[in-house]
């Protein structure tokens, strides 16, 4: 990268990944970046796509599925990252319960170290059948807070925003510039950008309902239910919120392939009942009901794509059988950063920080 | 109604039920509604939005399933209001050619004279191992100039918009003010709509890919794949776009139950060359494609609700178990206007007449 010419980076995607590539690339002030965010919605507009993915987050960090090196990496960076926002009241410290299923699940705690204050809950009544118990304090934000920050900042540091919907590798390509690097940042998106078609890409259903219910201080957590091969459907937890302040989200549903972004109301009720199951203060007459959420989590099989890949673009954009080619292939830089289902939030600075790495290596 | 006051009015749903409908209401200068749309997109903002079945319609009067006495009045009194609309340049006549898998198809052709210039075809080769043929001329639109004209009329009507995303039939009654009629033309939405929650309302998955073909004039379509009681999954269309100039539709899908808006590219790959099979001018060299397009036609068991309900608000929208209701309950009147399908721009015109008589009646 010559020091005198600024480099072209197009992000396709304004999620939590896209967002904060972007902030990790700008993050010195002596930055050589010209950073272009080109997606279908951005923050503070189309907050209510359920096509996307971010809006609908949790979001704090929890932990999920089993030990990876990469995976605790991120989070451990991200938790750090978040922790150290608190006194900017963006995020906030969060007393957590989580319960298992079954008693042999305390035995592949891998992320007590990565939280804070954890300890095994003994001598105390288990809700819901479950089997084993565990505190710990997390930290939590608000998407409805966070995003539009994120995307503050960036405005601030000169990062342009495009609210466009791509289809392909090479539209981006055209949009970004001359020798343009592309981060793909675009979640379940990945799918259907014409030159990336990964259909190792599957959507997690989540539905969520959205309280007032100020008395609920706790998160709590029924992690079994949160392990991508759980076969219920089920994903009981509670979240309070740092903003609204007295707001609560509680859960949900965890249905791999499930696309179906229509509210299902058994589901709502049901969600209420094992919430207040867990958590009767949730029966007081102070909740009140602000909204029903559903969204779908960008998962792949394999896990997240951060990685660096060279295209010819056009080229696989080139659906048209028996004909000539629309003119000639460029190679560019892609470096694919999605896939990363309920994680997203807490996998998002670290993941970032190797995203960028990637795209400054040569 | 009283003369003296205005009858409010809140229409949920800006796709073209509810454009349409605002459009019939405030048709006379005389009319005395206050008419408010409210919707999660609106045309002009959220075109992109996949949620939205209208902007990735046809949307060409086609022939589609049995015979029906509702569907004939509605789609005989669209066909010809569309047809009076040509020399406006929003719709166009379109000569076009019909296919059958089964001969006996042909002793169902209720359609007739709904359409003009029917012909069977006689004497020529059929493609796609197709067993009859006819030839019959249509009206078509294309939903991205059509619905901005729609919104543009009822804007200098004084019809106000909202875009905000309702989550209930308490909401909606709220914004539509005192004594307000509520129009229910939310499409799929009303499987989410708090207070209507109509479990009869599934998707039926349509993709499409829109390309510029100029040499191809004719429309063409294999009806077969069109009856909702189809397995094959597949829709092969072709329809020339009246805006804008020289592009064309290709289809498609119709894929009941399936809500996956990713685009798949086998099936895109398959869409182009069934229809090139079909209509061999697509290879030229002439053709450029600008774009795939995913929606979900909001289809219905049972068909298209155009009926007037009284509902308790707040009512069913109250989900916490064991708690004192929120308030006392209100009558509204509900017009219900939704689960159109695949047929919903050339239902417009005539469901639209009946939904406004529906809520004239006292």
């Amino acid at each position: 990268m010559a020091t005198t010419t600024q480099q072209n980076v197009l992000i396709i995607g304004s999620g939590v990944i896209g967002l904060t590539i972007a902030h990790v690339l700008t993050s010195q002030p002596s930055h050589n970046y010209n950073v272009t965010i080109v997606a279908r919605d951005i923050p503070t507009e189309g907050m209510d796509s359920q096509a996307w993915a971010s809006p609908w987050a949790g979001a704090n960090w929890s932990p999920m599925g089993n030990y990876d090196e990469r995976k605790y990496k991120w989070e451990s960076r991200t938790f750090n990252k978040l922790w150290d926002m608190i006194p900017t009241g963006l995020t906030m410290e969060l007393p957590t319960r989580a319960f298992f299923a079954d008693l042999s699940e305390l035995d592949n705690i891998w992320w007590k170290d990565l939280c804070r204050e954890f300890s095994i809950i003994e001598n105390e009544p288990l809700p819901l059948n479950m089997k084993a118990g565990v505190r710990f304090t997390t930290v939590a934000l608000s998407p409805i807070s966070y995003l539009p920050w994120l995307k503050s900042e960036l405005d601030s540091r000169g990062v342009k925003f495009v609210r466009q919907k791509l289809q392909s590798l090479q539209e981006a390509a055209v949009i970004g510039g001359p020798d343009c690097i592309i981060v793909n940042a675009t979640g379940l998106g990945a799918r259907s950008l014409i030159g990336v078609e990964d259909t190792k890409c599957y959507p997690i259903r989540g539905q969520t309902t959205f309280v007032y219910a100020p008395q609920v201080k706790e998160c709590i957590e029924v992690v079994s239910d949160l392990d991508p091969t759980s076969s219920s459907g089920h994903a009981t937890y509670m979240i309070p919120r740092v903003y609204p302040p007295g707001t609560v989200l509680l859960g949900g549903t965890f249905q791999p392939n499930n696309w179906d972004t229509s509210l299902d109301v058994p589901t709502a009720q049901g969600i209420f009942e094992r919430c207040a199951a867990v958590e009767p203060a949730l029966l007081s007459s102070e909740t009140k009901i602000l909204s029903y959420g559903v969204g779908l989590r960008p998962a792949r099989e394999g896990g997240a794509r951060v990685e660096v890949e060279w295209i010819d673009v056009p080229g696989e954009s080139e659906l048209v059988p028996d004909r000539e080619s629309l003119g000639d292939k460029r190679k560019v830089k892609v470096v694919h950063a999605y896939g990363f289902g309920p994680a997203g939030y807490q996998s998002s600075w670290g993941a970032a920080e190797d995203a960028v790495q990637l795209l400054q290596s040569s």
